[in-house]
């Protein structure tokens, strides 16, 4: 049996986030997404067809939804369940270090 | 939204592992496990009839494949995947602190 480690094998320059999947089901996707800075781009929203359970793990970020005024800020071992079609978006990643977070896609 | 925390809500003391369903569905469970100290009763070994994929996030623990001589560690961000019916065990647990796993179980 072979293990693997979440916090490790990321690049130290990060242009762009990183999305990877560690777990592909009929069902369900498992994914870590690596991020250092990035944001969505202004007026964009996530709109996504699938529920999504995500937990950040290093790092933190600001995620805003729609149809809420105030921003959540996300710390390590802090995790939101996201309704399919909840649109939101990511204000802001840390710059200083890496952000990882662990989600799980389903419908 | 309401978010919570993984490393949240665990009692001073732990008699007993705390097992705890974060979400439910037909196709998978994922569930948070908390530990301290605790290991698989001598002898006995996991058999579980669905395919696991676990990884450790606090603590630290030594996991035993019943067909392989050495003891894996896990210590945080380490996750390893399981498949239904391979046979193990968790041999030790850190007596030191809490030792917190995220496990996603599906068929």
């Amino acid at each position: 049996m072979e293990k693997a480690n979440l916090f490790s094998n990321i690049p130290n320059a990060l242009p762009e986030e990183i999305f990877e999947n560690l777990l592909e089901h009929k069902h369900f996707k498992l994914e870590r997404i690596v991020s250092c800075g990035q944001s969505t781009p202004p007026g964009d929203w996530y709109d996504q067809d699938k529920n999504e359970w995500i937990i950040l793990l290093k790092g933190c970020a600001g995620l805003l939804f729609e149809d809420e005024p105030h921003l959540i800020e996300m710390h390590s071992g802090d995790y939101i369940h996201i309704p399919a079609h909840k649109k939101h978006r990511v204000e802001w990643t840390d710059e200083k270090q890496t952000t990882v977070w662990l989600a799980l896609h389903y419908k």
